[in-house]
């Protein structure tokens, strides 16, 4: 399967945050080969071999407000 | 069905943290009658007519750690 690319942009404040959604996304892991999440620039970059949407549904479950989404 | 009362220790750093555990309990209204949540004695007390793993299992899937949880 190939390996899709998705960008959201996640309100997060803290370290704490940024820490909570990559504890859910590593989870997913191997379908989820690499993941960049950046507290600065409130971007959470996932590359996967998973549907977008699961990718959405993981991150909202966390409470986290999910600005915006794409498939770079 | 009787209201439980159960309170967990979770680990939040800032008032985001708070609020998406905040969000995501809230979503179980009407089952969750009650909801108490302090960032500064980091406890979430929830009253609800749902089972203890439930709440647990929801809180678990933010991403934030639970330290410990009773039924009171």
């Amino acid at each position: 399967m190939s390996t899709n690319h998705y960008q959201f942009n996640v309100a997060m404040t803290c370290s704490a945050c940024s820490g909570a959604i990559e504890r859910v996304l590593n989870k997913l892991k191997p379908d989820v080969s690499k993941l960049d999440i950046s507290l600065e620039s409130q971007t959470v970059d996932v590359y996967t071999t998973l549907p977008y949407e699961t990718i959405l549904e993981k991150i909202q479950k966390t409470g986290k407000e999910v600005k915006s989404g794409k498939t770079l």
